[in-house]
């Protein structure tokens, strides 16, 4: 089916748009009321991440009620390490916990590459709902996590300021800590691939723990692997977002993907440079800049977006919208966007 | 009392020393059994802050069980609220909670500025036992927060990933924000100031939080207060760790500071061409490191030694030792450092 708005594939492509695409990271979810309603007639967030009903309606409700320009298909990157052998629960207000852990070669007996059509269906399945919904009103987005970051849960158990215990096995054990990546890696080229067949127009790879990676751990246990999963992927046109990893941006320009999604403290004009014209950046408005009142939330999205200039930038969030966020704020980020990316195509 | 041990300070001066000097940020703590010892016989960790004997014992003992060449007081810096007027506790495993925050004006009416003489005296206290005691044998480091990492405390009230609170303040009430910084950085100026008096040969300041701030913000709401404290502090060398602090490495280059301490994630080469040569630097082994074999530790504290060379750079990791790190392997460090580093100017 023909996009009735393919802003954002255009923009990837470095056409010149009428005006700059906007979508949110964690759009789908607790910003929305309707989300919630949603939620809160499921018995848990990862019975709802693998009812493809219920996750097709929640990816939609912020096309419908945000007016944004793409939608994410709602699921959470830990589903890879559970289709691996490694069942996790989503606890309330604290994040996810993982029973049992890879410490050690023993561990391994529990792990195999993902198999998607027995163990991860649920996620194409969503997609295939959502395009025929859709029709082609907004393109689909799909995603994983990065290696390094899927990795880190599955050594820590759970989330940490300082993964200590994932990072140790960076230094301990470093074949294994590679055979572990290597593994995830697999299973995700084979998840992007299914998402990308079941419709999705792009898929993101979020590397949420880059930043606590030393530079030569980044590029040795992180990049090498995202590198892979972008050279396999073909299909779509894929975006790397590694939070916190300044000091690999120059290394990130090599990449083969399309976009590099930027976060709130990187500061604009540098990572152009550094990354050069052939690649479109992402981001960067800080969340909590959507605690502001509306006039600040208008002051500070027209500078994001005058420090992008009008090409090559998908206007985002620098993360995921924080889940106390006012969904009027929200639409004052996106209609301001959209409103006045239109004006600096006319001066 | 003459130094016997001033490697630090003719470091910090920019002279040709005989070898890098070497510490570590936490090293006076859990990683020591001796340190546990002197813990459990009190009822919490805050008491241990509060009563100067112990804590001027704890101090010292990574000098005697270590080697390091300096003795960082042992303290916390969420005392300064505290004096400030608003009472914390530390929960075993979780972390700092402040029963009462500063959310709004009609909170300030629990705040003063800090009196030191009245409400953090047993910090200069126990400075004063610890220079009687190590009598010269190396060099003692005061310290405190910096105003952002205090404030984003005192609005959270509890350790965050986001500090969503925190930072939502600075984008709604800025005017507010600027006077609680005003006030931390009044009672941080005076709280170092007497532990100087009280024998501290350095001071350093603490910016754990820096890295959660998009530029514009850490250049506002954090760096400029700092400034006010480098400018207000004549009486000893100063040392700010800006944890994260990436984007704004060129403008701490103007801050009147003596040391800059580097984060593990920061690039040693880039950092030194950046901040230049007047500046002395401290770092930056990655913590996860010490997890390593002892072969592995050597490499990586040889490779950090060499990138930095062997003049203006003060040896330490790139961010407090890990808790659960082995004391002989915080040895090895120490060790590697000081024979290495004085190989390094032979060659």
């Amino acid at each position: 089916m023909q996009l009735k708005n393919d802003l954002i594939l255009r923009t990837i492509r470095g056409e010149q748009t009428e005006r700059t695409p906007v979508w949110l990271m964690r759009q789908a979810g607790r910003i929305l009321p309707e989300y919630r309603a949603v939620r809160d007639r499921l018995s848990s967030f990862i019975e709802l991440v693998k009812t493809p009903e219920r996750a097709a309606e929640v990816t939609i409700q912020p096309v419908d009620l945000l007016g944004v320009d793409a939608a994410i298909i709602f699921s959470d990157i830990l589903v890879v390490p559970e289709a691996m052998g490694l069942p996790y629960e989503m606890v309330e207000n604290k994040g996810p916990f993982f029973p049992e852990t890879i410490r050690s070669e023993a561990d391994f007996r529990r792990l195999k590459v993902a198999d998607i059509s027995d163990d991860l269906a649920y996620t194409p399945e969503a997609i295939k709902l959502v395009k025929r919904e859709l029709e082609g009103r907004v393109p689909v987005i799909g995603f994983a996590g990065a290696p390094w970051t899927i990795f880190a849960y599955m050594v820590e158990g759970t989330g940490s300021k300082t993964f200590s215990k994932a990072r140790a096995l960076l230094y301990n054990q470093p074949a294994m800590a590679h055979r572990l990546l290597q593994m995830i890696t697999d299973s995700t080229i084979a998840y992007l691939k299914a998402q990308i067949q079941a419709g999705a127009d792009l898929v993101q790879v979020f590397d949420s723990w880059a930043g606590i990676l030393p530079e030569e751990h980044f590029d040795n246990f992180s990049l090498r692997y995202i590198a892979q999963i972008c050279e396999a992927i073909h299909e779509a046109p894929i975006t790397v977002f590694a939070k916190g990893a300044f000091a690999s941006l120059q290394a990130m320009r090599y990449l083969p993907c399309e976009t590099i999604g930027l976060d709130w403290n990187m500061n604009i004009q540098v990572s152009r440079k550094v990354l050069g014209s052939s690649k479109t950046l992402q981001g960067n408005l800080d969340p909590a800049a959507l605690y502001a009142d509306f006039k600040e939330i208008e002051k500070n999205t027209k500078a994001m977006l005058d420090a992008f200039g009008p090409y090559q930038h998908i206007a985002n969030l620098g993360h995921g919208v924080y889940p106390d966020t006012d969904a009027d704020k929200v639409r004052c980020f996106v209609d301001t966007v959209k409103e006045y990316s239109m004006r600096m195509r006319e001066s």
